[in-house]
This record gives structure tokens, C-alpha cells and sequence, in this order.
């Protein structure tokens, strides 16, 4: 086994020789950025060898792929792609920290407004001991404390029930979830009750840790999804599940360890036992939560797309090796169909798309975009596969929002730029590349078909600095956003034809999921109150450039509001409060899922929105 | 590891170099009795090493105990105790098979009139397939074709379900039990339908297959109880699982395993898949209930007697490692306190304590004589303390209920014997020394104090060759029930005045546990209707001969009768109809039990009980 550590972290993994860079990461619990499946053509995984002795390293080995993705600066610097590297000898591993975008503006004390009423109660309860007289068995002298009678047995709680009984002088605290008994704790312990609130993403996997009295939340964390290696999207994930006998069993325990490291983490930073939490709530789309039960995904991949389940389930946290509370309940919410899965089903809880008057649409924008009309007394929901341009992947520069990310472009004279970090750029997140396409837009750099102007004609009528920017590449045109000099990597940030169409293709997919649902709720766009943008990408997003280019329909912007992080929120929200879960479960049922691929209008309107324009 | 064959099953296991033989007994489940725990002192694990190359085992050593239970003609034929000799090089070894005791008189079908009605249920299932236009997740397609609506989600079930759907066509059985799906199975295989009852006693565990369509006894197994080792009775094992932080959990793991590879046998010899016994219902001592559960028994065994449970309990069969369906249901029936447990449960229901006319007495005798009296609307309950004798134990020739011993005494001029099996004698089992004591006493060769006659006018008045078998040994006087030339061994089986005076106890505290559930109804003895004899004990038990020697009231015989191995019946009953096992809890609950360590008239009654004389 290799020794590898993790800076700034310190994490420290043991690892077999020949596992790559990306792989001890994943062990280590560290988050490295990879959209690929560790296949080397995202570029997005670089990390840094950084060795107390830099010679002791032998001399590394470059892949086509790092040649390609990393500049000569790097490259000196010791910068390589972390699934292009095979591990031979123990190293020191510098990674870049991103804080995980969508912890960045979420501030969630001040946004959740919930009395906490969990699903997990606790009793402190002080009894007779017993007597020749009064030979009451354990259990049921246990029972006959509690409020309510109709407990059922429990072989695990029962098992050590007699010392511990017996040892605390019969005063103990009762851990009680609707009819089941978890534990029996000694003494009163009834001040402390934790619950864990999971968001299961594609690429990021999140976990809160609650405090299910006050409701605070206590501590969280977010790693990349482990099971990223196995392919960076969900058809992927599922095709890898049914490519061998134990492969869907691995995929799951590799994300269960990943969360076992989260959770043992925020344990020891709050000095909390894992045993003290007693509840997961977990959301995901509908691949990662069968993933994350262990339950076969593969005929989510092919039409007619059938999930296994659509109903909450529950299940003991032992069941799956959650390392909360072993006869703890993990909870995962419900879904509303294969492609609009319970992290949609949080982010309509959050947003609170059964309560909110008049007509709302929320979007949550990523690989898949779901999208939810409700209004005029139903709720409408469909998924959009938008491929992944908007989290940057497939794009020349491409890259998530963090650190470096062009996320704001202005276009005037000259080009100006806003940098996450205020730092110089390293590339463009997604809701950089809408800005940059709707100002070039406006300036008339880019036409409403999504092509650059190839007459002089129009070149001409461009200011100089544009013009200078836009420049003919190998097939077409491509137009600088940054200059090397400016970059920090020296190199040229460019915005290619073929990102461009790119994005075309994703916005056309949402626009024609939003159009749908409004044909089929007998509203027109214009009509729709309020639109709610959920997930990092509402977070950063211009509203006035998503108009501008037709992503979200023309509507006043005080009426386009971001909700950050709604599908964690929902999850909170169903952790702390048996209403809010209920709630959620009504809300899943009430969805009436709209299966784009069978509706004859799609492919129509899908052209339709692909020029940039309002609508 | 050493492979050890025992004959004449030929089962094979392999083992630790220095494990006992009875050590490899009890793991390649091959019952070899022993009542001591290992310890030497009984005698009864007699094997003989028989190999194929006798020269070829490295020359036996005996040690003192073997010198004393076995004869010169046993040890030159290679006879030893199994828990005396270490293995260290491959053997061959011969048990004496014993037709279980509880086997051999009870014809199950004939007795059991229950017309099935088990917790299990199949449902043939055909369903229409799923489509753009009916995207129904497959769990809620099975649901919806279900019987019931509310089944609970399994998450195991529906782990595997959408290629088992699919390669059957949409054509499957669902296995149920309540609100539970146990199972999915491709194609109809609604006429398949199985289940176990289980009797663990403190020595032997019984197993029954059961067809739980047409109520047939398909297979059945007993093998010795492997916590035999770590003690003969239940407080020596409830010592053990208390003495270290694993001793608990291995107790358990010995018993399941046990059970396992006779599930597995009787799967294999019947052509049953184990995955086709969807239940099994465990009956048990309070003890040997909790061992099975894993679950605590420390404080049965000081006063006040506190068990941990005392409703059914069910736990799914993967909790417990119990090898039939993984998903399957284990019941455990309740008992009624810390000494009268799920057997005595199981007994009263095969004998319908709650539908007989009149007052009835059950009695199951063992190391502790559990007592129901039931009458006047009550069912009343108690156990008494009666050491090990009518099991054979601590008697001098004392054995179980199998090939060679004396079950049957006669003594006019002479003495009559009648041997189970009809070879030559070898020992004498509980029901040969009732019968032996009893027929003395009427022939005045011990008096009614226990006592053999100790003036030779009182001599005198036997039949010579009575007065010849009667003579002294070391301290007290001793009767030679049969002569060397006439026994299996060559030896005397003799009957000692220590024999008397175990039996004197014995059958005193039977006795005043009677007598005291007689004074809490507020009966006298003879107004008892019927005596019903639970066990093996009852199976051979000659009813003049306890009422005698006042083990039993003093009633008319045709008020007596034996019900077999009742415990096991109750067991399948309970397995075989829902009501059966409701009738069960019912029984349990209606239980008063009356603990005789807290009534001060109990020594009282016990000193009353010692005499040989009818009562």
C-alpha cells in the first residue's frame, strides 16, 4: 500500500500501487473535480505533486491528454490530471479548494422557516425496578414507560436492554420514530437528537448535519460522487451497474463510504457520536437514489423509462452500512418519475410549489434540466436532457463555478469580465457562457442562428477591440474572451462556434420542456407569475442574459428569482418537520410527469428555441 | 485443519487440531449426546474410533473419567467419550444412533387436525407491460396487482425486480406475509409453499419441514444442542453468555448453525430450495429463546427471573443468519415468565388448555417440570426446579430415552425389564426408574422414605432372589437391577440409594408446584379432570408408576394420558394457521404465572412431596 496525503487538507489515504490520483481522492474523502468518468478528456481534474523533496518523485510521465489540458506553466509547476497519473510511490498531493458552489450563498438559518417536529422523538423515562413480586419483563416495563403502548419489539434495542437497564438504575432516554423503538440510551440524553440531511448529486454528493431540537444546523460537508469514475452521467453510471455481477452492489458502497467519511467527519469536528444521529433524509434524481439503495437502475436508461419505485422509502441505516445510529431510519424521498427524481421533489418542498398563488416555474438547470409548472391547481413536471454545457463540461474553456470561473461577462467597447475569487481567469462556468453568448448577442458579435458574422459587412460595424477578438480558427470562427496575458494559465481564452452551439442545443432542450408544460396547462409563457431558478446554476445565473437568449421566457426580471440550493433544502425541511415530509410526499403524488420523448410537439418546439432570442 | 468422517452417516467436517471429538460432533452435525457440558462427568458421549486402518491412529490415551464409564470390552473395542479425546490426526468415528426421542411415538398427522391458514401467502400475479404512455415504476405495477394495496416497500425485494419482471414476462408469484412482500418469483409457483418449526431445547433441537399448502410433515431432523459445550443446563449457558464481550453472539452463531445444516439437509433430501421456507416458528425455553434472539439472558438467572421479552417476537431470517429465504419471517411465540417459556406455550396449545372441559393438569417433565393448571376461566403456571434426574443425569446408570435403556420395570419374584429396542439393557432412562422405584416400593424393597431395608426381619419378608440383588456398597445399600452376564456392557446396572433420593427430589418439586397451582385455584388434587404429559418424558412414562410413587395425583389411569411431543406440535400448529398462533398469544397472555420461589408454603409442600406415597 502507497501513502498518499492530500494538501491543504492533510487527508492522508493508503492506497495499492497503480490506482490513479483521482482514485486516492476519492478514498481520502477529498474533492477533486472530474466531469469525465477519469477517462482524461474533461481536463478538469488538475492537481498538483507537491513533495517536501520535489526530486524524490520520479519523473512523471505525461499523457497526450494533460499535454493537451495543461499549459507549459503548469505542466513546470508540477500541475497533472489526477486520472491520468498512476500512483508508484508514496506522494503529497496539492489539490485546488473549491468551496462547493452550492454551499457558497445558501444561508440556511436565516432561509428555512421550520419549527423542528421530526420524525424521531425522545423520551426520558424513569421506572420501578423490578421485583419477585413484579417480574414484568424488560421490555415491556420499557413499553409500559413510554406514551405510547403500541411499540414494536426490537431485537437489536432489546439485546442489551438488561445492563443497560440495570446499570443506568432504570432512569434511561427512549429514541422513539413513529411506532419503532431505535434505542435506549442511559440516563436523560433527551437534549441531544441529530439527523442528517443528504443531497446525493450526480457529481456532488452534500450532507448536513441537523441539530433536530433547535433545528440549527450544525455542520456540513461535500465531496465529489465517488462513483464519478465510473462515468461522469447518470447513463453511464447505469450502464457500468449492469456490466457485471457486482458492480451495482460496488457502486453503492463506494457512495456509502463516501458518506460514512462525511458523516465521521462532521461527528468529530462537533463532537457529536454517530450514533447520536438517528434519521437520513436523503434526496437525489431518480439514478442515484436506486444507486444509493442498492436497487437495479438499468431500465431508467431505455425508453419507456421505468424507475423501480416512486413512493418514500425506508429502510434501516444497517441495511445499506450508513454509519449513523444502526437501527437508525434513512429515509429517501420520493420521486416523480425516472428522470424528475426526489431532489426535485426537495427543490418543490423548498420552493413550495403547492402553496405559492398563480402560476410558478421552477427550473432546476443541469445535465438534465427539471422543470415544474404549477399552477391552476396542478403540477406539472418534466426533464429536459440539456446535456452537460451548462456545468461547463463539453465546452473549450469550460469549467464549474469555482475559483478562476469567468461567471459574469460585459460587452461594450471592449469585453469585461467578472472572476470568482476576483483572481485572473482560468476559464468559463456555465453562467459565465450565457452572459458571454447574450452580450455577444446584443453587441451583434454572435447572429440569432448562433453564428458568428463571417460578411465584413457586418464585421465592420463592430468596435475595434471586438473585431480584434473575433478570429478564424481551424473549421470556423472563435472570438477571445481572454487574452494569454490576462489568462492564468497565459493561454488564449476562447469562445468556440462549437461551444456556442453547444449551448444552443441546452437551452433549445429547457425551452421546449417549458413550452410543453405551458401547452399543456392551456397557459401561455407570459402568463406564468414567478420563475423560480433552484441549484448552484440559479445561483450565478444573469437573469436579463437568460432572457436575452431565450433559456427562460421574456418576463420582468423582479419576477426570475434564484432559490440556491432548494433540493438540500427540502431535505432539511422533510429531516426536521414529519408536516414538511408528508408535505413532500403529497407534493410527489400530486406531480403529473410529462414524458417529453413521447409528445409529438417536442421535436418542433425543441428548433424552435434554438435561435437566440426572447420568447 | 484435520478431516474427521463420523459413521454411519458418513457426514465429513474439518477441524482445529485439538478441538474434541464431541467438538467435531457438534460441527458436522452428528448428535452425540452429553448432558455435562463436556466436562466428563456424564458418560453419555460414548463413540467408538473406528478407522479403516486401525493400526493407523497414534495409540489412545484415556483419561481417569473414560477409565470409569467405559468397560474393559468397550475400551478394547476402541469405545471412548467424546468430549475426553482430542483429535489430532484425520479419524473415522462411530456414534450410536438414537432414533430421537421426540420422534418416535408421535405420528403428526394423524394428531394434528389444522386446516392451513399460514402467514404466508402466494399470489400468482400477471400484469400488463409498461409503455411511454403507463411509465408506473415496477414496484407500484407489482403492487397494483396485488391483492392488498398497503404492502410495505422491501427494499430487497425490489432491489432485484425489473430484470426478474422482465425475463418473466410480466408473469410472477408474489410471496406475502401480512403487509410484508417476502418475495418475487418468476413464473406460477403458487403451489409451492414452505416453513419450519423449530423446538430448541436446552439438549436437543428438533426441526420440522412443513408444506404449509396441504399441512404435510415433510422432513424433520434433530441434532444436539451445540451449546453443549458450553454447559448441559440453562444456567450454566446464561454463566457462559455472560462471561466475555463475545461469549453471547457465539452462543447464537452455534445454534444457528446447527440449525442451518439441518435446513440444509432436509432441503436436500426433499428437493426443496431453501429459499422456499418463507417462515419458521421457534419454540423454546426462555432461555434458549433469548440465545436465539441474541439477546441478553443474564437476569433469568438470579431472582427475580427477569426475562427481556415476553409477546412474539418476529425478526427477518437475514438478521439472525437463519438460512431459509433471507427476507423470511422468524417467530418466536411468547412465553409466560423467565422459567415457563414458548415451549410450555407450544404445549398448550397442541393440548387446547384454553378448550378442555373441566380442570385440566399439563405437565412437561425435564430438568425443570413446567406445570399448567387450567380451569375455573384460568390458566395458571409454574416451574419447578427438578434437577436432572428424570432426564437420566446424575443417576449412576442413569441414561436418555434410547436404544438399550430400561424403560419398563416389573418386580414380582423377580425383576422384570423391558429395553428399548428389545436388545440387552445398557442403562436406565427416566421412565424405567419411576417404574423401578415404584414397583420396589410395592414390593416393600424400599420403604416409603426411600430407604432400602436395613433390619433383616424386614429382609426376610422378599422373595430370595429379590433379597439376593439387594446388597451393600461402599456407604449405603445398592439393588442390582440386572447382573453383568445379562447387560450390554458385562457390568451390574445397579440402582444406588443416591438414585432414590435424586428421584425423591425430583418428584417432590413437581409435586409442590402442583399442589400450590391447586391451592391458588382452589381445587383439591382429585378434582382434576385430566393429566396431560407433555414430552418424552409423558411418551414412556407408565402412569401407575408416578402416581405410586406420588409424581403425579393419585387419579384413575384414563384420566392420564401422553400428548406427545406437544412443545413441537404447538410449533407447527402456530406455523400452519394465523388463528393457531393468535390462539398461541392468547394463551401466553392468559398465563398467570406463579413463581414458587416467592411462596413461603413452597418448602413446606416440597418437604410433604418427598415420600413415596400417593397423594
Amino acid at each position: 500500500m502507497i501513502k498518499v496525503t492530500f494538501l491543504p487538507s492533510e487527508k492522508v489515504t493508503q492506497i495499492s500501487k497503480g490506482a490513479s490520483i483521482l482514485q486516492a481522492a476519492i478514498s481520502a474523502g477529498v474533492q477533486v473535480v472530474s466531469t469525465c468518468g477519469g477517462k482524461g478528456t474533461c481536463g478538469k481534474c488538475k492537481v498538483q505533486i507537491s513533495s517536501a523533496t520535489p526530486g524524490h518523485i520520479t519523473e512523471i510521465k505525461l499523457s497526450d491528454n494533460e499535454k493537451k489540458f495543461l499549459s507549459a506553466a503548469e505542466l513546470a509547476e508540477g500541475w497533472v490530471l489526477a486520472c491520468q497519473q498512476l500512483i508508484t510511490e508514496d506522494m503529497t498531493i496539492r489539490v485546488q479548494v473549491e468551496q462547493a458552489a452550492n454551499q457558497r450563498k445558501t444561508d440556511f438559518a436565516g432561509e428555512l422557516k421550520i419549527k423542528p417536529a421530526p420524525g424521531v422523538e425522545k423520551v426520558f423515562l424513569q421506572m420501578a425496578k423490578p421485583s419477585v413480586e413484579d417480574q414484568t419483563p424488560d421490555w415491556q416495563r420499557l413499553v409500559a414507560a413510554l406514551p405510547d403502548q403500541g411499540i414494536k419489539f426490537n431485537r437489536r434495542a432489546a439485546a442489551s436492554l438488561p445492563r443497560l437497564l440495570r446499570e443506568s438504575d432504570y432512569q434511561v432516554t427512549a429514541v422513539l420514530a413513529g411506532e419503532r423503538l431505535l434505542a435506549v440510551e442511559p440516563g436523560d440524553t433527551s437534549r441531544r437528537c441529530y439527523g442528517v440531511a443528504i443531497d446525493v448529486g450526480t457529481t456532488t454528493v452534500v450532507a448536513y448535519l441537523m441539530d433536530l431540537i433547535s433545528g440549527a444546523l450544525v455542520n456540513s460537508g461535500a465531496v465529489t460522487n465517488p462513483q464519478q469514475v465510473y462515468g461522469a452521467d447518470v447513463i453511464s453510471r447505469i450502464t457500468h451497474a449492469g456490466s457485471g455481477k457486482n458492480q451495482l452492489a460496488e457502486l453503492q458502497e463506494k457512495l456509502i463510504e463516501a458518506l460514512n467519511a462525511m458523516i465521521r467527519n462532521m461527528c468529530q469536528e462537533s463532537g457529536i457520536a454517530k450514533e447520536e444521529i438517528y434519521q437520513a433524509m436523503v434526496v437525489g434524481n431518480t439514478t442515484m437514489a436506486h444507486l444509493f439503495l442498492g436497487i437495479d437502475p438499468t431500465y431508467l436508461a431505455p425508453a419507456p423509462f421505468i424507475p423501480v419505485f416512486r413512493d418514500k422509502v425506508d429502510v434501516q441505516a444497517d441495511e445499506l452500512g450508513l454509519d449513523i445510529l444502526a437501527t437508525g431510519r434513512v429515509s429517501v424521498l420520493p420521486n416523480v418519475a425516472g428522470y424528475v427524481g426526489s431532489d426535485t421533489v426537495g427543490v418543490m418542498l423548498a420552493a413550495g410549489a403547492d402553496r405559492l398563488p398563480g402560476i410558478s416555474l421552477i427550473v432546476d438547470i443541469g445535465t438534465n434540466g427539471e422543470i415544474v409548472l404549477a399552477g391552476k391547481g396542478r403540477i406539472l413536471t418534466c426533464s429536459a436532457a440539456a446535456g452537460p454545457a451548462f456545468e461547463g463540461a463539453e465546452i473549450k474553456y469550460g469549467m464549474r463555478a469555482a475559483e478562476g470561473a469567468i461567471e459574469g461577462v460585459g460587452v461594450g467597447e471592449d469585453v469585461e469580465l467578472e472572476i470568482i475569487g476576483g483572481g485572473k481567469p482560468r476559464g468559463i462556468c456555465g453562467s459565465g457562457l450565457i452572459d458571454a453568448i447574450a452580450e455577444l448577442h446584443r453587441a451583434g458579435v454572435i447572429g440569432p442562428t448562433g453564428r458568428f458574422p463571417a460578411e465584413s459587412a457586418q464585421l465592420e460595424k463592430l468596435p475595434p477591440l471586438l473585431r480584434q477578438r473575433l478570429r478564424k480558427a481551424e473549421r470556423a470562427s472563435e472570438f477571445v474572451l481572454v487574452w494569454g496575458k490576462d489568462s492564468e494559465t497565459g493561454e488564449d481564452i476562447i469562445l468556440s462556434q462549437k461551444d456556442i452551439r453547444e449551448m444552443q442545443l441546452a437551452k433549445g432542450a429547457i425551452m421546449a420542456g417549458i413550452r410543453i408544460l405551458s401547452l399543456e396547462m392551456g397557459i401561455n409563457l407570459q402568463e406564468i407569475d414567478r420563475v423560480l431558478l433552484a441549484g448552484a446554476f440559479g445561483n450565478y445565473i444573469r437573469k436579463e442574459s437568460a432572457v436575452e437568449i431565450g433559456l427562460l421566457p421574456s418576463l420582468p426580471s423582479e419576477r426570475i428569482m434564484s432559490i440556491g440550493n432548494a433540493a438540500g433544502d427540502g431535505a432539511k425541511m422533510a429531516l426536521l418537520s414529519v408536516e414538511e415530509c408528508l408535505r413532500a410526499e403529497s407534493l410527489a403524488k400530486r406531480g403529473e410527469h410529462v414524458e417529453l420523448s413521447a409528445r409529438k410537439e417536442f421535436q418542433k418546439e425543441f428548433l424552435k428555441g434554438l435561435d437566440f432570442k426572447r420568447v
